[in-house]
């Protein structure tokens, strides 16, 4: 079976009318999402000493790094805007592959966006069609290939970059046949590198190199015809299962951006439940943390054998205590990466009521369950079951639930006003008449005047314009 | 055992003195090998199309793209010139692991050099490293490696080239550990594409993304500690065997650039002896073509197994073909991309030869060896048995025969003088005061003070400057 060339033809051809409206919006969501992400993790270290590294590189200041006034070139920018949108690893999850699908290919398109004028419906729509590209050749692989041990964000991501950027620059069949070649010769991505720096890196080069393979194969430069089911192609080289009727099977008629989910929490899923349960309470009962005896939980195994640290000392050990994020949930009622700030973690109140957390298995809970029990100091006892914990399938995050979550994320970055225009935009995606406005808008006011961009002033030399 | 710290150590502290004068010169020979090869293959259509595609998003005019006028930043031209150094499949090859090392480690090196001062003697010893450093990466995959799909010389050349980038960044070791990382997680390139324009894209990619690892390395952009070594790390995701002795032990003792050989034809290496065999008989008899009744050869089976073409059509198939390179050999006594061109197959002289050229399977021929026996037409019969062919390990090319083969390479390309001075830098490398005196000596004097650059005009727009 032809599964490359099938593959290309389905995205060359596509129109837009044939998708419904439903996954349209949850384009828009999950779009919303990344863009969110992109600027509340625009300031981290992590970004800073990529643009340290690359920056002087730089080509023409075309393309914006989210959040920042810094503008690079459409590759440099797509390559930036993968590690912002992945360093707090709060951006969506399709599930069935644990596949962060926004990334890569929002990188790459919304930079690309910024080189030559794009309409917000036809972005829309190679965010869509980049999705389920990636989600598709991830489900042919899945689980085999994570289980080798490839970060399949990365891996299948680079696909998704390279169809969504392929087809807005109107590549014809042949042409993305090569692109999607040109993709598979280039993933790469190895889960060695959890927990280092590497890991948003995996995302910014999937959306790079993806949009690298577009720019190579307008250009004629040719790959193999069957580069994804080849005998020597990424299936059954990156995997040891390879089940290629997964790509091609209903194309057009499932959605697999429909499947998308959106964390609630700035941690680890398993801790999920006990923060939705807590804040749930919280919200209630408009509790407050001094008049709380003790909380007690009956959580799943997992809970505890991942997240069972009882007195972390930094924000990133916050993540991995389950006992500071139902401290966090009654305090702040929220858990973003504010609750998982260092000053948060030490925060004495915070720490008062986290010491008064206990947590017990009970293995009648499912993965996504909690039992929540307060006890007042007045004698009251709150009790609450968490049947499906907000943000999965079953119980996903509402659009207002999505827009409060972009605020906490750009909150410190962007003012009220202007996160206000920039979650608007994002909604008004699809209908924009220039999909880049959306990057415009989100560069603080103060540090888009001041036009701190990386450009050449002479042949052999850049400078930081500050 | 800590493979990638052992071999970060070594790259760090190496010292110079240490390596042997043999190893030197070896070095030397592949490096000219390695600009003539990027020269000769600068004018390539793979070349153009990769310029048309990428060259716009160009930073500063850093480096030269050898043997052409066009400057890039030093990421780009790293590119390209592992691009235009293995188009034409001739560099140098390390024969146990059928790595190309030259590529991925001089590409990056020698735009780095462009960018800050490097003095031959440490551009030499980072060449070295850098091939010791992927050699011996691929020394410990091969050949399981190579058999699941995987090109070896982009996957191993990535590590090599972050090595030998990071050794003249003066990374510590620390950092060394973190760039050998980051070239894990980058790791790629599959067999799947050979015969496409993305083959040489391969060594591209491994020059400058090994160039990425070592930049990124130096701001303290984290990786992991065992990027080879892990369960999860290149070793075991990449290969169903690894030895990892192979990389440690008798570090700075051997040195796999001693084992290097070079391609004396611009062919598949099976037709090298019967090449070989014509044009010794040539030179000692100073044949000409019209005197010449038949040739009849006697070869390995693999011959007609691969180049059984008995009337190619174009200049591509005459590389498949054994009795249009051993018609060529007589005719011109050569067989570089000239004798392959679409005209050279297509001229009535070679073919008139090659039709009367016959060839035949001899089960006791090694697959270096050939009966070559020519009937002239005054009745002489003249022979010649080839027991090792030119260019093998135990019959390596001589200092002249890798000059005379540079100069083939150069011709149309540079003047005789040009050529003439480019071949003494290459020798001088280990001398010179700044290493990047060749990247400039391989520029047409003509094209060089047209000064073809990408540049940016405004900050939103690159023009190509002729």
């Amino acid at each position: 079976m032809e599964v490359t060339r099938k593959l290309a033809r389905f995205i060359v051809e596509h129109r837009y009318d044939d998708i419904p409206e439903n996954v349209r919006h949850e384009a828009a969501r999950a779009f919303l999402n990344w863009v969110g992400c992109a600027v509340g993790g625009s300031r981290h270290e992590t970004v800073e000493r990529a643009l340290a590294a690359l920056a002087e590189f730089s080509g023409p200041a075309q393309a914006t790094v989210l959040g920042r006034g810094d503008r690079l070139d459409i590759m440099q920018a797509a390559l930036m805007n993968g590690i912002t949108s992945h360093t707090f690893d709060f951006d969506d999850t399709h599930l069935k592959t644990v596949i962060h699908p926004s990334g890569p290919v929002a990188s790459a398109i919304l930079a690309f966006a910024e080189s030559q004028p794009v309409k917000g419906e036809d972005f829309l729509h190679a965010l869509i069609l980049g999705v389920e590209v990636e989600c598709r050749i991830g489900n042919a692989v899945y689980p085999a290939h994570y289980d080798v041990g490839w970060h399949i964000t990365g891996t299948a991501g680079v696909f998704g970059a390279a169809a969504a950027a392929g087809r807005l620059l109107g590549l014809n069949e042949q042409q993305m046949v090569w692109a999607l070649g040109i993709a598979a010769t280039q993933s790469s991505g190895l889960r060695e590198l959890f927990g280092t720096m590497c890991k948003p890196l995996h995302i910014g080069n999937a959306a790079k190199n993806g949009l690298l393979a577009a720019l190579l194969a307008k250009e004629n430069f040719t790959s193999s015809n069957q580069g994804i089911e080849a005998k020597r192609g990424f299936g059954h080289v990156l995997s040891t299962e390879f089940k290629p009727a997964e790509i091609t099977e209903r194309l057009g008629e499932t959605w697999e951006i429909a499947l998308n989910t959106y964390k609630p929490f700035a941690c680890g899923i398993v801790n999920h439940p006990a923060i939705d349960g807590c804040i749930q309470l919280r919200n209630e009962h408009k509790l407050e943390a001094e008049d709380i005896e003790s909380i007690s939980l009956k959580v799943h195994p997992l809970v505890l054998e991942l997240t069972g640290k009882k007195t972390p000392q930094a924000g990133l050990e916050g993540k991995f205590s389950v006992y500071h994020s139902a401290a966090v949930a009654i305090v702040h009622g929220a858990a973003g990466e504010a609750q998982y700030s260092d000053a948060c973690v030490r925060d004495p109140k915070v720490i008062a009521l986290r010491d008064r957390v206990s947590a017990s298995v009970d293995r009648q809970m499912r993965e996504d369950q909690v039992r929540v029990a307060i006890r007042m100091k007045d004698g009251r006892t709150l009790d609450k079951f968490v049947e499906r914990a907000i943000g999965s399938v079953d119980r996903p995050m509402s659009d207002a639930d999505l827009e409060a979550k972009f605020r906490s994320l750009t909150d410190g970055i962007l003012s009220k006003a202007e996160t206000g225009n920039l979650i608007r935009l994002c909604w008004d995606i699809g209908r924009l008449e220039d999909a880049a406005e959306v990057a415009r808008a989100s560069v603080p006011t103060a540090e888009a005047a001041a036009g701190k961009s990386w450009v050449t002033t002479e042949d052999t030399e850049h400078t930081e314009k500050s």
